[in-house]
């Protein structure tokens, strides 16, 4: 085989691998292997190499939902332990080590038109600030700012901000969930584990037993169940208003990007949803957000692509 | 006299002006002209222009509070109309126009340690994310982005970002807001004019006439009079964790500087209150919080420093 990098998008559930020639960005040879088969991110690399028949590798890019600062870290929300010296001595090549929301993040800078819903039309500004926003077990949040000539992402941890209440209903949940935590971030409740959080504030405040407690199970109950209905209804409203005060703080004129795994399975609900609604309702600053536009990636590479664009830009 | 760059920054109350020699950034004849005096800036701009002497300028760079990439523009809390063609003829030079905060970004990149209050320790990270953020008339919110050698500010809107209450007092007082907003932004508690609508809302949530309507009166009515004591604790912790949820949007483990006029003139009150409490009070993110140095800038001449820089640095 020719000269290849290695890129990898490691999540809680999937370890996405992939090839691209160097300095390019088409992925080659993608396989997914599920992260529950290994027991920590070296085996998962040697299945992969062993798929692919031991390229000779340039550089490696890998994207990761931890950490990535430190040379040893366990991921939020698997059992794997990543040594990135173990790692890098496997794969014998110089490793970028980024996180997860970063690689959205640079994925964004080249989504294709194919992968692109428009929730909500906008002003089209490709040389203004964005903002990567996407719920999965927690919230990722990303900026994207354009300087130079080049794209800068903002790597923080807005899914921690804290979450804001905009009417009666969610100040009685907000009072709820401050019973058993000493702080509500936006993560909390607009999240995959958000979803049964909020299902169960909503039964308490009504006096009823909760019946379901996954968020899978509350989003399929939603035509039939009352309560889940809701709990759904809240949770776009509460992730529209989070994902506007996110877009504000990064100046993200440029537009909203909507990534990850989640939104395109319940994508015919959220547009029935008050989504777009709690994202305008911003008094004097709703034109501001009415120029916005907001786009979902259906892209399931995204994060791969991400890794690799961030290569050829390091 | 040789070659300058004539350097601005215009809020609402005052118009502050200097020369810097070309490629410098130390201040020469600073002269801070009343924006109540002039009709508009170029009347402002013409008397500088007469103080020193009419200088022969290489280029400008004017920090102003108002929406920059307009050719024509109104200032948010003043009566001037800015004709961006008309300066830039007075000046016969190329000029930068950069948002206040911009500036203000631009000049906490060279902040002087004799301007600096430590409100909070924390770790010295030089070369990683920061925040800066000044309640004013408003609340500004700008990040600033450590890459490849450069800072890179993230100008936004952040103020207008939602607030997020964090116990059943301050619950309490977004319900009273929300009657008469559609949205409760965090500048419109957490700045000089959300300081009497925080304690007009104390007052009727307590059943008690008001005596003050406006910030000083409240800040100095502090030591004597309960409510206005409440106020001023309020707005303290709001200014706490709205700080906070900005700096995890902006991923600011560099620090938090606190800018602006305001608080250097309450800083015994801001060391006495929970504003330190609040903003590391974040769950599991408490020692994410507890890492980031909290620094108050005392510089009155940070814009025009950073109106210098940001010119240096286009």
């Amino acid at each position: 085989m020719n000269h290849f990098e290695l890129v990898a998008d490691i999540g809680a559930t999937n370890a996405r691998f992939a090839l691209v020639a160097s300095g390019q960005t088409e992925l080659q040879h993608l396989h997914i292997l599920p992260a529950v088969d290994y027991d920590d991110l070296t085996q998962a690399v040697q299945a992969y190499l062993a798929i692919v028949e031991k390229p000779s590798l340039q550089a490696a890019s890998i994207a990761i939902a931890g950490p990535v600062h430190k040379p040893v870290f366990t991921l939020a929300n698997n059992h794997w332990q990543v040594d990135k010296a173990k790692v890098e001595q496997q794969l014998g090549c110089q490793t970028l080590w980024l996180n997860d929301f970063a690689a959205q993040a640079w994925g964004v800078t080249a989504l294709d038109p194919e992968h692109q819903v428009v929730i909500k039309t906008g002003e089209d500004k490709p040389e203004e600030n964005r903002l990567v926003i996407g719920p999965g077990s927690g919230l990722g949040v990303a900026g994207l700012v354009y300087n130079k000539s080049t794209w800068v992402p903002v790597i923080g941890e807005g899914g921690h901000a804290s979450f804001a209440p905009g009417n009666a209903r969610e100040m009685a949940v907000l009072g709820e969930l401050l019973n058993d935590f000493e702080h509500v971030s936006v993560e909390r409740v607009a999240s995959g584990s958000g979803i049964p959080l909020l299902y169960a504030a909503l039964a308490k405040l009504d006096g009823q037993s909760p019946q379901y407690t996954d968020a899978g199970a509350i989003s399929a109950a939603a035509t039939t169940d009352p309560l889940a209905q809701e709990t759904m209804a809240l949770f776009f409203g509460i992730l529209g208003q989070a994902a506007a005060s996110a877009a504000l703080h990064m100046g993200a004129i440029g537009g909203v990007y909507l990534v990850g795994g989640i939104l395109p399975k319940i994508l015919s609900s959220m547009q029935d949803s008050d989504f777009v609604d709690r994202f305008c309702q911003r008094g004097r600053f709703r034109q501001y957000m009415e120029e916005m536009p907001v786009i979902l990636s259906t892209d399931n590479d995204l994060g791969l692509k991400g890794a690799a664009l961030a290569l050829k830009n390091q």
